[in-house]
């Protein structure tokens, strides 16, 4: 195996094939990065067994300039590789791979030898032969990542709850995300067939890779979901995970479908006075602010106390405040990841009793968005 | 106490007293920030006992915009007390002191409300009544900082090494540091009366702190010297260390004054070059970098060698290169700091035998500047 590339555009691809590639894997070949070098180009491989990561450098790319010596291919350990080639001297790099797969990186005088591993020892990256195959557009996808996996649960004690639940039904795709506390569901129409229907259960964290690698440049991404495992394609990177397991909960009948309280934010001005308030909630032991609704004055005010620090109280600008009076306490900090997914956008917020979920929409578009978060016990 | 001001330049001043507060002191006092208000200004001092930090708000000050309400003094946990004015909604903020020390913060519609320390159990900072002032230009003093403080020791089984050793002497500053396994010294004519002399131990940590705290807009720093303490002035900041007590070794020599082997080169070429070479010492179980010089041939070469990982080797370009043949091995990681040191120039490196402690300096200016490393031996 021999070939030539530019070196900055091998890093860009060896960059995105790395999000895959964990140091601290079970498995030793998979801290390991797979080159396959054909005719037809370069393919890199890297996998944690959850996610797997192909991109692929075609020998008739301009910029890339890559020149098939030999075809073949090899294992290096992904860590120190990509050191390597970051700090060579030119603008190219050579790659050879001699006996035992002893691999030598020439670029200017500098010459590497590092050892190889043989990639018959590589796992295979599973087949996917979905007949159908969803498009959708890269800014869509990222919101709808962004506003849902905030809400996974970071505990394995109910590993359902660690992924995203993807329902694709008459048209509609629908995501949501609880870790029992609090819950985001994102919905949407897309152009697929009204027969068309999937309902999977994606890893967060899988999303939330996959999410940082779609750059400015992706228009479209292709999706393609097989049993255990789903795709998604741009560019010429293919970004595979596993589907988890098991049946998510009915989430529907958590959300509440009336309220008796009802209050409009601006969601950034909101955000900031709740990170006001939390200096404190954090700095104690109850990690808890209290909103107090006052109709008939239309007051609304934040408090948090930390009996070793002290405390804080704010009167809260708000657009529109109807309905009975309630306090109620939350966990600031669900707060402030519902509020950052609104961005800049005017929310309303909806109670029913200071023990029973609450729920957060844009006042715009209530249907296709809600944040929902169970308040907290005080005494 | 009360007092109203601007809560970005008040943050400023806070930020740099901040830096010399740690959370990690014994002394539960020196974890808060001291406030003295008089009808002058605003003082805030922080200390963590080796390093105090005081800066001034001048009441006069237009930016500022201090109203002085009621003068009087307080100390407040730091680390809070600087959230909550980080966080603070609006541009002005009133602080005010009330019974046993509780202190209300108010900005906008939002109102802290934190529990204070009586300022009378601070401790007082040293009074220095040097009647030498020396002045230097902050540019100065920033190079000569950052060209030293790299060698000094880090292990405290020598505490004298851990601080640079400052001499001033016939009108003239020189600054020296060692761990004993490299060393680092710079020499300036300064603009004293010949029989201004001095010889004091600074520690390391203060002169870094005091680095960074010297921004773009301090043209002159003035410098007092106590029998224990030094004192920083500048704009309204004042900086205060303690020195080193005892005897620093002489270092004079230590420094070869002759050589077998020259070479010059491009100081930034050969950091990249090393940089390279120690990926793989890095990787190793012995950090060491071979530089083998064969002036017939005209060759320079590096090499590293890691048994686990693979192995690395460069030829080097360099302006000249004169003398005996020699392969000498050292800690890639001392290279480095020493030359970063001397950032694009052109330098000259002496060799006398692989054992033999070898020296950087400057090509165009060979006496005021040295940089001297031990080699390791290797069999």
């Amino acid at each position: 195996m021999k070939f030539t590339v530019n070196r900055l555009e091998f890093i860009k691809s060896l960059t995105d094939v790395q999000r895959a590639i964990s140091t601290k894997t079970t498995i030793p070949i998979l801290t390991g990065l797979k080159l396959k070098l054909e005719a037809k180009g370069l393919t890199l491989t890297g996998s944690d067994a959850d996610i797997s990561i192909e991109t692929f450098i075609p020998a008739e790319d301009d910029k890339a300039q890559l020149q098939v010596e030999e075809p073949g291919q090899v294992v290096l350990t992904a860590r120190i590789f990509s050191e390597i080639i970051k700090k060579l001297p030119e603008d190219t790099l050579t790659l050879e791979v001699t006996e035992n797969y002893q691999t030598e990186i020439l670029s200017g005088t500098a010459s590497f030898s590092i050892k190889g591993l043989n990639a018959e020892n590589y796992p295979h990256l599973p087949e996917i032969n979905a007949e159908d195959t969803l498009n959708l557009e890269s800014d869509i996808l990222k919101q709808i990542i962004g506003q849902t996996v905030i809400a996974v649960s970071t505990q394995e004690s109910r590993p359902i709850l660690t992924g995203v639940h993807l329902a694709i039904k008459n048209g509609q795709l629908s995501a949501v995300a609880t870790d029992s506390h609090r819950l985001s569901q994102r919905k949407i129409a897309i152009n697929v067939a009204d027969s068309v229907t999937y309902d999977i259960i994606i890893p967060g964290k899988s999303l939330s890779e996959l999410s940082k690698m779609i750059g400015e440049d992706v228009a479209q991404v292709e999706v393609r979901i097989s049993e255990n495992q789903v795709l998604f394609e741009f560019n010429n990177t293919t970004f595979y995970s596993r589907l988890l397991e098991g049946n998510y909960p009915d989430t529907d009948r958590l959300i509440p479908k009336d309220s008796d309280t009802e209050i409009d934010f601006n969601a950034s001005e909101f955000l900031a006075s709740i990170e006001r308030a939390s200096l404190l909630s954090h700095a104690g032991q109850n990690n808890v602010v209290k909103l107090a609704l006052n109709t008939e004055n239309q007051k609304a005010t934040i408090y948090s106390n930390s009996p070793e620090i002290g405390n804080v109280e704010e009167e809260l600008k708000f657009q529109k405040l109807a309905g009975n009076d309630i306090e109620i306490s939350f966990n600031p900090d669900y707060m402030k990841d519902a509020l950052r997914s609104f961005g800049q956008s005017t929310i309303t917020i909806s109670f029913n009793a200071p023990l029973r979920p609450f729920t957060l929409v844009p006042s715009e578009d209530q249907e296709h968005f809600i944040q929902l978060i169970t308040p907290v016990r005080t005494y």
